[in-house]
Order: structure tokens, then sequence, then C-alpha cells
């Protein structure tokens, strides 16, 4: 397939690269700044670094719109396509239908829109195994689709058909999963220093939990501490602790009700 | 060494296989349920099953404390230790000076009481690389704490001298990094379950957060999601979802304001 990349960010960065991995040409990189473009195409065999969104000359089939949320708004106002392009954007949490009326109040021809997430955290320093990354795609019409599942699953074992309401719901439950979950790693690492401790001791037994939570059935399961333990003379020595560090005292008595809650 | 372990769970059950492993005696097994006991000393070379607190006739030198935090006052009442004995309870919650204070209240021999924890969660189904566990050790006299932080330096390559303070700490910092973070994975399960999602499509994603977030200098320094982004309109519209299940709307208002509190 022939595709350019609108943006050069992290996620424009790992689906150009596995593209040209898979065998797909890569035309054009947008972004504002031409040498954020250029560091992409650099790693590329033949794209071309562009500043412009005048793509009406593009050789591309599928447009691929990785920029920030914030910025799909501006994007679309100023972009021009190729007929019978597909403009798939890769957010979490933009519905298709807002890309579609982004398209139709500031073009006359109809644009063909989907959705191409990749649902994974991406950093430009690390490396990721595309093939592990599921893949959700949503399109307005079945030849779109059926294309942008074929190139998913020509990058990765797991592609799956999803709306944007279901992908809303799968962004809330991310949110819990990896952003709360990583600033309690935080708030944990902050309790350490705090004493002086070495955060270091700590790993192993996270470790180990995350393995458990992934293995079981369902996590709630696994669930350890003494809130589900009903350890009460435990909680109230920790909220003691706690009593000068409002946000960790509320977080701790707000987590320790809702397991208490589950596991009634 | 020669050592008896009370208590028949799964701390117990890990740290007698990796005693016997690492050529020390185990001697006796109690527990109040003589088949527990028996389930422990049918995988070790030697060790008696008994549900007596009597020890005075025992060969131990050293006594592991297994019991859950709740059960501790009660068998210290009724133990029956040989002279010298070392008393090391596995608990993290309870601190040294409270097992001095019970065997004092119970004995008339002054008992060397010591601690012996394994920062691990452990399973019964479930293998541990005992080398990886952080063994946090405390004595009340030189020679026990020797002779402990040599026996943990056998089965582990991580062997600290932590007072009851920072064992307490190190406890709080568990429970944000530990039972929190897996109730966090539990709610998020229940919410794809209710959209008919399968959860293992975000298992990929929560993989790499833990791994990203141990690798890092600190968790906050890899943080992402709409809250450290500042996008209200993203949280805003999660709220709005969320907005009649309380638990999971107070979970996604304060950690949201804990994490912007964090990164203002």
């Amino acid at each position: 397939m022939k595709i350019s990349v609108i943006g050069a960010g992290n996620v424009a960065w790992h689906l150009s690269i596995a593209f040209e991995n898979h065998h797909h040409q890569v035309c054009e990189i947008y972004s504002r700044q031409l040498s954020k473009a250029k560091a992409i195409t650099s790693m590329l065999y033949q794209a071309e670094a562009t500043t412009s969104l005048d793509f009406s000359e593009s050789k591309a089939e599928l447009f691929i719109l990785a920029v920030s949320d914030d910025a799909i708004a501006e994007v679309c106002s100023k972009l021009v396509l190729p007929e019978n392009a597909i403009l798939a954007h890769t957010s979490g949490t933009r519905s298709l239908n807002e890309l579609q009326q982004l398209m139709v109040s500031y073009h006359d021809l109809p644009i063909r829109c989907a959705v191409f997430y990749p649902l994974m955290t991406f950093s430009i320093q690390k490396r990721i195994q595309m093939k592990e990354v599921p893949f959700c795609i949503e399109a307005d019409e079945e030849m779109a689709e059926n294309q942008l599942v074929k190139l998913a699953q020509g990058l990765s074992k797991t592609v799956y058909l999803i709306s944007s309401q279901e992908r809303k719901v799968l962004h809330v439950a991310a949110v819990f999963a990896c952003n709360f979950t990583n600033h309690l790693l935080a708030l944990a690492k902050e309790i350490t220093i705090e004493e002086e401790l070495e955060f270091d001791l700590l790993k192993p037994l996270i470790k180990e939990t995350f393995q458990k939570a992934m293995a079981a059935e369902h996590p709630a399961d696994v669930q350890t501490g003494p809130a589900v333990r009903g350890d009460n003379s435990t909680m109230n020595n920790h909220l003691i602790y706690l009593k000068d560090r409002t946000d960790l005292f509320e977080i701790y008595e707000i987590m320790s009700e809702s397991i208490q809650q589950w596991h009634a």
C-alpha cells in the first residue's frame, strides 16, 4: 500500500518504520517542523519530508493522521487529499464521526474516514514488538475497513473491529489500568524516598503482583493486602502514617473502600 | 541451621522448601490442623508435623513464626521454646517490639526476638525465585541479627537490615504499588466486561506500562494519559461515562487530581 503519515511524533515514527518493514511504501511524512519530519524520513527508503498539507499530488492511498488530539481539527481544516484517499486517525479518544464532521465542514468532496488505532504507549527511545500491539479498526465503508484490517493484520497478530463507543470505553479502562497504576507506582516510590529507602526493594514484589494479575482469570481473584483481609488495625496504622499527606490519605481511603466494596 | 516453622500457609511452605534446598534442617512444622502441617512435611526430608506449641524438646535453634498477623498473639501465649532459641516473625506489619512484648508478658525467660520478612507475595500454586526476594532482617541483638542475615543471604541475593519503622513504610508503599494497582486492574477488567470487550486487548499496553515504569528513573517520568496532558475534554468525557458508577467516578477524579498536582 502507498501511505503518507501526517505527524512526526512517537506514533508516526513507530508506524512508519513498521509500514516499510512490511513492504508498504511510505510516500510523505508531514510535520510543521521540517526537521521533525526529516528525522523520520531519514530512517525510511524513499519517503519525503514535507511541511505542506496539500497532498493533491500525492500517490498515497492512505493518510495516517497521527497528530495530537488537539491538533486534529486544525490539520483537517488545511488538509487537501487526492481523490479516493482514506484518512485514518490514530487517536484513542476521538470518534470516527468527529473526523467525518471535520472533513465535511472543511471540504466539498466526501472523504473516506477511518480509525487506525494501535492500543499501545509508544516512546521514541523504545522499540516495540508491533506483532503484539492490538489494532482497533473502524471505517465508514466496507472497502476502507477491509484495506485497513489487511494492513493491520500484516503488522500485528491482534486486529479488532472496534466502534468509536467501544474505543472510548477501552480508553477509560486503559486510564485505570495504565495511567493510574503508573501514578500509584510513582507515589509508592515517593513514600520510599521520603524515608530514604530504596524503591528497588519493592520491584520484585511489583513484578510478581503484575504477573499474577495478568495470569489470573480476573485480577480480583488475586487481590491481597489489608483492605481485602479486613485488617482494620493495619489500615488505621497506615492512615495515621499518611495523615499529613492529603492526597495519599484520600487515595488510601478511597481505594481501600473500593476494594472492600468489591469483596464484600 | 536447625529451624522449625510455626504456621503452614504460603510463607511457611515456600520458606521451608527454600531452607531445605539450602541444606538447613527443618525440624518441625506446626499447624493447628495436622493435615496442613503434613502437607508441608511430606515435601521435606525429615521434618515432623505437629499441633503442639511446646517445643521445649526441639533441636531447632530458630523458630520462624509464619502465621497470620492476627494469630501471632495467641500463638505466642502458648509457645514454649528451648533455651537460647531465636523467634523470628515474617510479618510486614508487626513491629519487633510487639513480638518482644508478647513474649515477655507470657514467658519468664527472655526470648531472642527477630524479624525475618520476605518482601514478596506468595501463592501455594506458584513457584518463586527465592534468589530474587528481598529479605528484611531485624533483631534485638547482634548475634541473632548476624545469624539471620547469613541465613537470608544463603536464600536470596538481596538482604537488608530494616527497622520496624522502615518496614512499616515499605508496607504502606507496597499497598500503593501492589494492592491498589491490582485493584485498578480489576476495575479496568470490569469496565471492559460491562461493554463485552475483551480485557486481553489491554494486556500488551499494561505490560508495556509496567516495564516502562520499572525501567524509568522515576515512574513519574513516564506518566501518560489525559490528566498529565491536561486534556480536560477527554477527562470530562470519561467522567460523564462513569457518572453512574460512584466508586469509579471518585477514583477517576481523585487519581487525576493527584496526577495533576504532581505534574503541576
